[in-house]
């Protein structure tokens, strides 16, 4: 996976990147739509120089003390995030005490049980998702099957890469939602109580990192980190970045 | 094709033309590399406002009258143009009386049959690329293939969505391109006569319109409205549209 793409290229990481999501494909955890989703990431990360912008970086902070601070946070795992880093997803749970749910755009069982299965060889302990018998209100069907005890009973969810209706109808039910999006303006950023405005690929072992680093921080600070950041003032520094790149 | 993608989603064209790429996968004429691409030119469309803005609607019409005005014009195609236009390549084929060429960046023997198949069933009478016994000079064996009595021999060719190193390479032989590309400063909108900074779903109906409305003009007019439209101020417009659109 990626052994192909030279290490002194000078796109490496976006070329093996790009592979993971291809090998998500060929397993059949990523659906093929979500190889499109990756490439609109790609030019939007493009923009956005490749980095994690000093407000991306605060993002990811605050998502963490969200987390910490939550009665019952939840890990959403689509079919890219979880060919992305699904290690990470796992050390994300266990350092901010989540659960993990698959949650699938396009859902199939079968793709479900092989998300699952994927994130258990990559050291996720419980993953929920696969009874899927409760429903997010305002969304059709299939688009609204989340677990009873997991995002429907949750308080704060880490969505990363969601479509913007699902988002906006999850925030609509009083869930606080952690969003990753490359777009900063997207429906999905702007429903976000913390939205992170950096490729999933920093994002989620950033916040695994920090959620570690705050582990034993009394409530009140983290708190005082959530409400310290600041959601309009991210997003408009990542649309100024993103503005300014190079094309 | 689209069919799951709720009629009252706010994104439901962009998705639907996102299906239309899928579709084109999973009948083989599309590759998974062209299912990236389809993304990163979601993410200009996006900026762009999914809209063709008033230069790109002047290329189309320059592109329209340098194709008229040609000996030997090819329209090129390749898998994610096969998907997402193949209807409005024939007409653009017919109204200026050009070849249609399949020329593809992962070239397979077994995707250009099923591609110039699929150019057939949408009512191209000739396709050609089945041969491609000629070879662009500059470019490595499997990339440098195309067909000596088509892109070889043309004067002006439309390449939409092409790949940067070719367009730059049937650049060097002296041949005309019409390119059609989201990002106004990729090399591959550098390198030609006529870029058209639009999205192939909207560029090549409206290139065939003008085509079609331009058909009895004499070859003077063909010629003045070609030497009238800008390149450079056509980029700049297009770079400045992307950089100042809602996101």
């Amino acid at each position: 996976m990626g052994d192909d793409v030279p290490p002194d290229h000078p796109r490496h990481d976006s070329l093996v990147t790009r592979e993971r999501v291809v090998d998500g494909v060929e397993r059949g955890i990523t659906s093929r739509a979500g190889l499109v989703a990756q490439g609109r990431g790609e030019a939007f990360d493009y923009l956005l120089g490749e980095q994690t912008v000093e407000s991306a970086a605060r993002a990811e902070r605050a998502a963490a003390a969200l987390l910490l601070r939550a009665d019952h946070p939840v890990v959403s795992v689509n079919g890219n995030v979880a060919a992305l880093v699904p290690e990470a997803v796992g050390g994300l749970a266990r350092a901010a005490g989540a659960d993990v749910e698959v949650n699938l755009f396009h859902r199939t069982e079968a793709r479900v049980e092989r998300i699952a299965a994927h994130l258990r060889a990559n050291g996720v302990e419980e993953v929920k998702g696969l009874t899927a018998e409760a429903r997010i209100p305002g969304l059709d069907h299939e688009r609204a099957k989340v677990d009873a005890d997991g995002i429907a009973a949750a308080d704060v969810v880490l969505v990363p890469l969601e479509d913007g209706d699902r988002a906006a109808a999850l925030a609509a039910t009083g869930t606080e939602e952690i969003v990753v999006d490359l777009n900063p303006l997207s429906r999905s950023a702007r429903a976000a109580t913390v939205p992170v405005v950096d490729n999933v690929v920093r994002a989620v072992p950033a916040m695994a990192a920090h959620a570690r680093a705050l582990a034993d921080r009394p409530p009140a600070d983290l708190d005082d980190i959530v409400a310290r950041f600041d959601a309009d003032a991210a997003r408009a520094d990542a649309e100024r970045a993103i503005r300014s790149g190079e094309l």
